[in-house]
């Protein structure tokens, strides 16, 4: 199929790499040329504009790192629609509201969208495996089926923007099980318990999962390097955060996540990984405090 | 090996019958005998007072509902350890600072003392499948591993106290995550959102685990029957706050979790299961406000 990407950063660029390799006529571009020269040394073409990008593909998608970059880049007048692709793919996580405006304007234009944030991470586009949460009509989902999987599990969930309120579920489960597993961790820290000892008993109970098998190891050893950052954890919360108070819920727990990640943020931790979450003053044991009552 | 048991409840009933069956001499106690007809009659002996049960035995395992009844039961005049048995387990969710206690007034009779609380719940006592976290010394520990065995899986963590210290964790983890799956679903169930697909889609991605899986497929059938209830959650949590509050910590997550059963409690919902959560005022999508934005 003749597919475009636009963006290719950390996760645009391996799933750009992986439609390449799988036999697909694919154009891209990015904000600096130097992110593609691999691929067009692949085989890949290069195009100026997300609109040129655009002009004559089946399917183009767009893999880029927030709300307004996306809306300028699909919706602008050098964007993806402007180009008159069949089919536009936004695989960013971005605003549900953004992916209806995107949806109709395609339609006016007699072009089709698909909303299709993912989740597995640079690993999952390395590798394939990513989960694929789509949103749009059956028809539209049906056809890009054959480019989709080359990159991991499509799911249709609903109509345009379903894809994205699902993904946003999906970050707000994840933020607040971070904040969980890392006040564990900070209370048994704290009680001077055997860590690993600790990890082996809780992991194997009603509340494991991978997340705590991705965190307690990494906080073990240290480790704040990212697998998802602080950054862009904040960006996915304050989408969805909007739309649980558009829904009139109070979600304190993901508020709370969402205000520790804020404040490690503005002192110069937005880089790190989610589990640096730990390093948040809230989550600090006062050992002098502890040492004294022993 | 001769065994007393103290508290034939929802956990002690199916522990005791387990340690029956295992062929093991079975003397039990509880506040009713009523609830000791069943084991009375596959041969276990009936004794008036934890006292009498503790007399003779090798071993006594203790399973109560709270701090309270387990110190009487323990400490008190018509106690255990006044029947002297060679080892007292406590195997009850109770207050590290009391297993300390318990663990000093043992050796200061020249008896033994394990705190050994469990996760796994009432299916988990049926099948013998319990994780069963033990602080006390090893000696005791090993002393004991036959007769925990049959009750499921016993991991020595640390001296007394520690297991009481390495459950308040795992509970800790399970009221935050309960608290994020809460949100997740309300958020889920505000954006109109397919709730099973949902499920499916989160479930196998990196905060998914066995809680989501056990509360989500309940929630959509409006399933609130206890696994787990609220008001044992609020005891269990209360422990475990106060000693993050000992070690200078701010579980933020953690007193959210406690406020929102605190409320549900209060309001007359403290037998139904955790999961009952979802009916906290905050979770409750405000649907006459979403219906009138569309």
């Amino acid at each position: 199929m003749k597919v475009g990407f636009v963006g290719l950063g950390l996760m645009g660029e391996p799933m750009a790499r992986r439609l390449l390799s799988a036999g697909h006529e694919v154009r891209v571009t990015s904000r600096r040329r130097d992110s593609a020269a691999a691929l067009e040394a692949g085989g890949a073409e290069w195009a100026a504009t997300p609109r040129d990008c655009a002009v004559g593909r089946d399917l183009v998608m767009v893999m880029l790192p927030d709300v307004a970059t996306v809306e300028l880049a699909v919706l602008g007048p050098e964007g993806v629609l402007a180009g008159g692709p069949a089919i536009v793919a936004d695989m960013s996580t971005t605003a549900p509201e953004l992916s209806e405006r995107i949806a109709a304007r395609a339609a006016a234009a007699g072009l089709s969208a698909l909303d299709a944030p993912v989740s597995g991470g640079p690993a999952g586009a390395e590798g394939g495996t990513l989960s694929i949460m789509v949103g749009g009509d059956p028809g539209t989902f049906a056809a890009s089926v054959p480019v989709l999987r080359v990159l991991g599990t499509p799911r249709l969930l609903g109509p345009a923007g379903s894809g994205q309120r699902t993904k946003l579920v999906n970050q707000l489960l994840v933020a607040a099980t971070v904040s969980g597993v890392a006040e564990a961790w900070s209370l048994a820290t704290s009680l001077g318990l055997d860590l690993a000892a600790v990890h082996d008993v809780i992991s194997g109970g009603i509340a494991g999962g991978p997340l705590l098998d991705f965190m307690w190891p990494r906080l073990m050893r240290g480790d704040v390097a990212p697998g998802f950052k602080i950054d862009q954890m904040i960006k996915d919360l304050r989408l969805a955060l909007t739309e649980a108070e558009e829904g009139g819920l109070d979600l304190a727990t993901a508020r709370g996540a969402h205000q520790r990640f804020q404040d490690l943020s503005t002192t110069g931790h937005g880089e790190l990984g989610t589990q640096a979450i730990v390093r948040h003053g809230s989550l600090h044991p006062n050992t002098s405090d502890r040492s004294a009552r022993q």
